[in-house]
């Protein structure tokens, strides 16, 4: 059955995260699948590279299906935008051979978490960035990020780890780059753990105040436990944002 | 009694505009007019300078108010964004003299109707454009424009004028700006009509798309009649942008 790369964007503020969950309606992808489902006359089963958490966004998100079809792909990207709830896009849809499979392909993902440290309320894009107002020591973070770069075993960086499931990764790069009053942390790697882009957020904004040391971060990778780490800051300011096959 | 003089913004989306209607709770005048009233234990009335219909924007609203009180405005102004919803900003307060009227002292005022051109859905900022993606003519848009810039009896331009009341205002400029595939409509003038700048923009957009002529435009400002010109674009397109004492 020929097969599908689709490009997605979406505003993950009303939804329970991308994957789909038993009887949960709220999913992406159950949105997503439902509606193709529907347009295409066949079940549809999609597989999206990044799960993103209840309440994160994706710039860009990819995801892969099969199906058989006779619509021309613009066709079927034109129905499905029209179909599709106004918080999602679909942004690019291409056929690609059949061992593609959006996830296992991926080479590299970036995530974008996105600060808003100004006195004044975020009001247009309150559901786009996290109001951190305390000041931040960006040197100390950098320093951190420079600790929390590289192949480790994340294990004390994510919530509900199975215990017998690998939670090495390797995080090429963390970014922190300041726009006018927009802090953002840039995470570049070949995987992430559940909730890991946040708790490693929650953990540089804790060094930023002082409330950590950057010499702290190789202690809480061997600790091995969630409990030595940061908090976990909110989803709304985290966007899957590039992929890279 | 001391004055105050109020900058805000605002996400218009979920108000009934800003002017108070009886018992509507919705509206942006009684939101804040209530939360003042609390903070300062006394009955504030404040006066908006643009009244902004349902669903409208602010990029900067002014208004002013009167009451005794001995907090500093830091004070109160930090206190205001504490109690205020997060889709209501306090940017600026200052005391002015007792003559201030936020209106009737406002000498200019600048509105932004911003519309998404592009072929892609505009998941983030679809609360703040309105999507228009015919082809559209812009150099017929200017000439359009220039025609309706100037001071002008607008009564073509809005929704239910009072027949009594004059409908003659000053557009000092009407300028069309394209940045990617946002275009932005920019209008300044010493005052504006209820609807008037939506009615204005989507008779602009009636220019880009060939159904009107540019020199049909005197003959709509002529009629004095609200049918001859074109329809009016939807609230959430537009900001009031800025405001000049």
């Amino acid at each position: 059955m020929p097969a599908f790369k689709m490009t997605l964007c979406y505003d993950g503020t009303r939804y329970r995260g991308w994957q789909k969950q038993g009887n949960t309606p709220d999913t992406l992808q159950e949105k997503l699948e439902s509606t193709l489902s529907r347009l295409l006359s066949q079940p549809i089963e999609i597989n999206g590279c990044g799960r993103t958490d209840a309440g994160v966004h994706a710039r860009m998100q990819v995801c892969s299906f099969r199906a058989e079809t006779d619509m021309k792909c613009s066709e079927l990207m034109a129905a499905l935008n029209r179909y599709l709830p106004e918080d999602i896009g679909c942004i690019d849809l291409q056929p690609v051979p059949p061992r593609f499979h959006a996830r296992l392909s991926c080479r590299e993902k970036t995530y974008v978490y996105r600060v808003w440290t100004g006195k004044q309320p975020d009001v247009f894009e309150r559901k786009y960035r996290f109001t951190f107002t305390e000041p931040l020591d960006t040197d100390k973070m950098a320093s951190a990020a420079a600790y929390l770069t590289g192949t480790h075993d994340y294990r004390a960086f994510t919530t509900a780890a199975h215990m017998k499931k690998s939670t090495v990764r390797t995080v090429s790069e963390i970014r922190i780059e300041k726009e006018g009053n927009e802090l953002r942390f840039i995470y570049t790697g070949n995987g992430f753990l559940y909730n890991m882009v946040r708790i490693l957020t929650g953990t540089l904004l804790e060094v930023g105040t002082g409330k950590r040391e950057p010499e702290e971060m190789p202690l809480i990778l061997e600790s091995e436990n969630r409990s030595a780490a940061g908090f976990t800051a909110p989803p709304h300011g985290l966007f899957l944002w590039n992929i890279v096959y």
